[in-house]
């Protein structure tokens, strides 16, 4: 813990990976590219859990549970599907070991499967094969089921939360009988997921529409809500797609209507990931390390009793007491930091975990009757009267929760450019930051660009304004208002 | 729904699958021995679920998320271990699928990994790597780590919930200092398991210790706690395993003692499953289906308006609403059928699905100020005054949470029996039943019984007592009192 982070402005990799192990959040699994969420980094993703799944049942999702295991033909069922998914499938061929006097343990040849099997890499193909059982009627519609899962991609280039062989996430498989509430539903997620991070991760977000190219495998249209990340490059965050009639078709999946006609059923699947926790350390994270949002920090308030002897612990017990259980009563995550390590050793650590309030309290704070609290957002120190601790420490949680919001929005807002002209949108794409600019809607272009400077279309925000805007790379009249960056 | 369930007393099995399928709880998946949980059993199981990780939260334990996939080596590092599992493990081999001109989609043979990877069958060799990372002092201990997460064993023969090759279930994983602590946390985790199937499923168990025939690959003891079912067989319903200091030599985690010495940690696991829902309905279950203990039941009392139209749909809408705001309000879980089906279809269809009480109003009872119970464990019906539902539907819940456990153990007790003869042992077991008796503790005398009766030793209960006891099969002085039963 002495020794400081990698400078952020210079090393954002080296720095993210130091405050994801040094923060205790994760740490590498023993197969090449799985993780390990550490308790630390786990509360955090159950508080996120928590709240999103309180958004969905409220709004009449219900939980499921669908196999792990697909059988290999089904996901050759909808062609591009399998075309997007092919070449990251961890395969199931075998399903006994033996021992070999040779070489040890080894796979048994004679448990080969007759049909491989694919280890979900998301799970439209299993579930719409149920809803196939499941769907006869418009009485069964609408299914709204959500399910909490891992998934597994297999991926050469790992970084933990962001992109890992497995993950956990959420993703909704919704079945409808028209096209408008399909599309409603679609839309309907994407805002929750907009609320997820905005109100409570304090992630501003851009909603929009992908482009062709960057459309889910099997979508008719891919919404997204896309962030920007502390070294100025995009985040994509969360997606919902409207998958139309495809994976109905490919299941053969259809109801009768209310006038007896026989029509196949539209689908959506959304999903957001462990990667919200990548998004929640890009976005605030600082030479300190982690800046937790007080809405899902797994601790808001740590103690920290300054004493040098056990007589001083003792008082600062009594004193301490009355307070912590008017905070823990009142569903304020509170820790008391009694180890015997020294304050200023404390101090690091707490700030590297992204507390967003540290209270400290030593002999004189009694005798003056208050405690010292110290925000991790501003590091702004405040003596508090201890008659109103709890109160402060409320209105402070809010404040930093909107505090947080409005320095990620305010450095989002300064690092977007709206540009008209190519090179200085290489400029721009260079040196970090989202461009606004027109686009001729063409897929060739989106791929040159791309080609050239790295930068892809992160979305067609809802609020575009294509008149009077030229593509930035042809200068033909612009179809789309785009934003492209750098993307992780 | 209008058909029966097939004869409890004649065919257990036939009724079992049956019940699964038209309450509505699971469904098989498309790969031979997967289960799909519907939103139904799913919502029984997050509420399952979320007792138990309240109570272990409350006794200290934090929850993490460790890999599914763990390499091949490492499970065949502790030999029991891979002994015990070699004979049901999913192999991953691949990590690439390709189109074929004339197959359609195949495997990409140059995809095949260096090292075979196994989808956990349990998580003990994958933790114990990275507790190899994270104990190096008794500073770092206890580590009290759970996981809840889908494990893999592939099973032939497959029943829903009891028996399938992917399962949920939760997962603790303690490293101690002392080999005393690592037995008390075994046993007080035991004894949460205990409470979770008594005090919550109203399922009465036994605890006790496991012989080695049948305790835990890798592990020192096995603790169990074992249910009667309706057929009177045993269920294993959760096991909490003294693993000694095997796993910390099998992969190396020693920790430096206050007095500085190096020394091997001990462990601890621990797991119950999605298999308890199983017992659920196999402890409950009657001629007309599930029977849910209330404080589990995803609905507790479902309302069903009697009317003929819209009027007085009206009329009654009217009439519940302070009601159900008021049981709303107050944590009661409702749901209010207002489908178009007739009122007995509805009666069939909840009590089919086991909610603790119907609650029918009609117009007749608007008149009257009153409403019907009917009890789902009883059948009894109840004119409940409007101004008392609440507290009625409070008390009623209460007391059909007692009944369900009380009926459970007055059957359980019935049905077990203290012998003394090995005739009357082979008659108890063939009829069906528990059998309290005497063992000499000789493993081959075990399975010599096994395989004469099918009957296997389903613990050594703590309440054993052998003083004057005889083996059941040789005569002799016994070592034990055991439990025999044939068991799922």
């Amino acid at each position: 813990m002495s020794k400081g982070l990698p400078d952020r402005s210079n090393d954002f990799s080296a720095w993210y990976t130091q405050v994801v192990n040094r923060a205790g959040l994760a740490d590498h699994g023993p197969v090449k590219g799985t993780m390990v969420i550490k308790p630390y980094g786990f509360q955090l993703w159950e508080n996120i859990k928590e709240t999103f799944d309180k958004m969905i049942k409220e709004t009449g999702h219900v939980n499921a549970y669908f196999p792990l295991f697909i059988p290999k033909s089904f996901l050759a069922k909808e062609a591009e599907h399998v075309e997007g998914f092919a070449k990251e499938c961890a395969v199931v061929t075998h399903t006994r070991l033996k021992s070999d006097p040779d070489k040890g343990v080894v796979v048994d040849p004679e448990s080969k499967l007759e049909e491989e099997i694919i280890v979900r890499p998301t799970s439209e193909t299993v579930i719409w094969s149920m809803y196939k059982k499941w769907i006869q009627s418009y009485r069964d519609l609408p299914v709204l089921i959500n399910q909490w899962a891992n998934v597994v991609r297999w991926e050469m280039r790992t970084r933990l939360f962001l992109r890992t062989s497995e993950f956990l996430w959420q993703e909704g498989h919704t079945a409808h009988s028209t096209p408008e509430e399909a599309e409603k539903e679609t839309l309907d997620i994407l805002e929750l997921y907009r609320q997820l991070a905005e109100d409570h991760l304090a992630v501003p977000v851009y909603t929009g529409l992908k482009t062709d190219s960057e459309k889910f495998a099997g979508a008719e249209r891919t919404y997204c809500i896309e962030a920007m990340m502390g070294d100025k490059r995009a985040l994509q965050a969360g997606t919902s797609h409207n998958l139309g009639q495809n994976f109905a078709k490919a299941f053969g999946v259809t109801f009768q209507t209310k006038d007896n006609k026989e029509e196949l059923v539209w689908a959506t699947s959304w999903g957001v990931s462990t990667r919200l926790i990548g998004a929640v350390i890009l976005t605030h994270g600082d030479d300190k390390g982690l800046r937790l949002p007080p809405r899902i920090a797994p601790i808001q308030v740590v103690i920290i009793p300054i004493t040098k002897n056990e007589d001083q612990a003792n008082q600062l017990k009594t004193y301490l007491n009355p307070m912590t259980e008017e905070l823990r009563s009142s569903g304020v995550r509170i820790f008391e930091d009694w180890t015997n390590n020294s304050p200023g050793f404390k101090f690091n650590e707490w700030e590297m975990k992204g507390v967003p309030l540290r209270m400290e309290v030593g002999p004189r704070d009694i005798k003056e009757e208050k405690v010292v609290l110290v925000r991790r957002d501003s590091k702004e120190k405040l003596f508090i009267s201890k008659d109103s601790v709890l109160e402060n420490i409320q209105e402070l949680l809010e404040d930093i929760q909107e505090n947080l919001l409005r320095q990620a929005r305010d450095f989002r807002d300064e690092n977007t450019h709206a540009v008209q002209d190519y090179t200085e949108f290489k400029e721009v794409i260079k040196q970090g930051g989202f461009v606004r600019c027109g686009w001729n809607g063409d897929s060739k272009v989106e791929a040159k660009i791309k080609e050239e400077t790295k930068a892809t279309v992160r979305c067609i925000p809802f609020n575009e304004n294509p008149q009077g805007l030229t593509c930035i790379k042809t200068g033909e009249e612009a179809k789309h208002e785009v934003i492209f960056a750098k993307a992780y």
